[in-house]
């Protein structure tokens, strides 16, 4: 039975009628599914900055949708109030490109005229709603074109979320899964927990099950026994920056995959949207890797994993580089090497 | 300056005038050191069911030395009482081979004549204290052939931990590291966390910090990047069980690490006890491999790290193939390929 990308979970709800926003609480998954409304510039910041959401292309749409929500929500919302709630939404997470990208649209708006009170607050909405709409269409669009490269029945290993809970949409790696599904193709799904955070346990699995995919959990150190023994036909992940090279930076791990997926002659995809392509870098050696606090390898929760004062090794990402990478699938297409992405 | 020896953590104390054990409750690692006294059959068949007490030699070694503790704590210790006691240890953990192993060595010193009471008591002490001696120059032998193979300056990657806490003495895969630091020479040593019972970031991080090594604790999908960046010199990690063609079983995760330290033209050692080698088992794929329970994985503590229905494949052990390593090291020597173990 075709799977309906209906039960594919939503990070994020728009309701335009009342200018309401709705998010998923991802801190609180997987043991409960709490939705909560973001109705002042606060609640915003705050659900971006804790990680209430997540995923770069969520907080943009979910920054622009909440900025409106809150200005619809204020007693006398002036062109002042607005700009410093997007400067302030703007700074809310320091890595993601969206955030600001999303942000500057905004600004944009306001900068196009001189329009205020309820006619600003309009033109706001219908750009946040195009936001919204275009990462929706971008998610659809890299489903459709990696669903082209699974097996009508295919075992996928992914690293980390890059899934519908990332994005508005059906997400960027998980995308191509869910389209095959709803071809009606048998796709299972092994989700790599991604360590320290856990991202794939916690979440990829969540919204797998929840979206009726068959899910099998395992920890990093399983995917390369895992490929040895048959169990999996393709890597497929999504990037935080690709360079122009096609080298690709994703969430610390992403590397050792590949590294294996090439030791047993398997295909390691790349899924993520072409802006998430930087022109500007020539190569890998170019992104900047950032360190993470020790604390997230040392303990979970109130539990020491580690002595408190031992040193630890937390890079957020690693670059996986273009010879290991089969293809990159974005919502403009497949690109296979020789990698030359440009402006 | 050269380490002393004297600083690395021993799992277990044996006080011979007054047979009594003393073991570090490794349960209560990294967050406390906890020393227990094994006075009863209870207390020792606790200990070593519960992870107390934890490694293949460490806990033959503790069910022999915890035999003579509580049978010279008895009032009146019969034979038929000590024998019970000898199947009921044997019993405490189903893996190992060492605990069954020790266990026929202290039933042969009763079936080899008709001792009884003190007499029984001092043979039973004397075999128990040959196998605390040679547990302990087992590890001096392997600390001395696979120092051989470090560096002077050396950046040593294990997994797990096959370390002091795991045996009598010094440990395997850390006994050349500890051996070469006794050297003057300087070795560093990166220990892989090691999901999802986190033996390596708990076990081995504590063991080398107390022992005065410096270590660095790195999720296990660190390990391919840390190579790539040059920051690893070899990776050296223990066998649970070599078959008689070199491949070996190890903690789930080794694998990964053999196949990333090939990727990146690394050595990959194993060193283990002359005991771990199967030689009936004439390759790895004769291994059987346990499956252990999914709330290894989907929990840490009372915290869920996946959502409480979802499947999990969680092996305790993978296979590394004999291509992939570089050298064997054992109390007997290295090894090289192509291995042929022989009974």
């Amino acid at each position: 039975m075709p799977l309906s990308l209906h039960h594919v979970p939503r990070a994020l709800t728009w309701h335009p009628e009342t200018r309401t926003l709705r998010i998923i609480d991802q801190r609180r998954l997987p043991e409960a599914l709490v939705e909560r409304e973001l109705c002042t510039i606060d609640e915003v910041d705050d659900a971006i900055r804790t990680l209430a959401v997540r995923g770069a292309p969520a907080i943009g749409v979910a920054a622009a949708l909440g900025l409106v929500a809150s200005a619809a929500r204020e007693a006398h919302p002036t062109r002042a109030s607005i700009i410093a709630a997007i400067a302030r939404l703007a700074r809310s997470r320091p890595t993601a490109v969206n955030l600001p990208w999303a942000m500057a649209r905004m600004r944009q708006v306001i900068d196009a005229g001189d329009a205020d009170g309820a006619l600003l607050l309009d033109a706001l909405a219908a750009e946040a709603a195009r936001i919204l709409a275009e990462d929706i269409a971008m998610c659809e669009a890299i489903g459709r074109h990696g669903a082209a490269l699974l097996a009508d029945e295919a075992c996928v290993l992914t690293h980390c979320n890059a899934g519908a809970l990332a994005t508005a949409g059906i997400g960027t790696a998980l995308a191509p899964v869910y389209a095959a599904m709803a071809e009606g193709r048998r796709v299972e799904v092994i989700a790599c927990e991604t360590r320290p955070l856990l991202q794939g346990s916690r979440i990829t699995a969540w919204e797998l099950q929840r979206a009726g995919v068959p899910v099998t959990v395992c920890t990093d150190s399983m995917a390369a026994s895992l490929m040895r023994d048959g169990r999996v036909d393709c890597v497929l992940v999504g990037a935080d920056r690709i360079a122009s090279n096609g080298d690709t930076a994703n969430k610390i791990g992403t590397y050792s995959h590949a590294v294996a997926a090439r030791h047993h002659a398997l295909p390691f995809y790349v899924a993520a949207p072409s802006s998430s392509i930087d022109a500007a870098a020539p190569r890998g050696s170019a992104i900047v890797i950032e360190q993470r606090d020790a604390d997230e390898v040392r303990r979970v929760g109130d539990r020491a994993l580690a002595p408190a004062d031992v040193r630890v090794h937390n890079p957020a990402f690693d670059v996986t580089p273009a010879e290991l990478v089969t293809a990159i699938i974005t919502d403009r297409g497949i690109r296979r090497p020789p990698f030359r992405f440009t402006a």
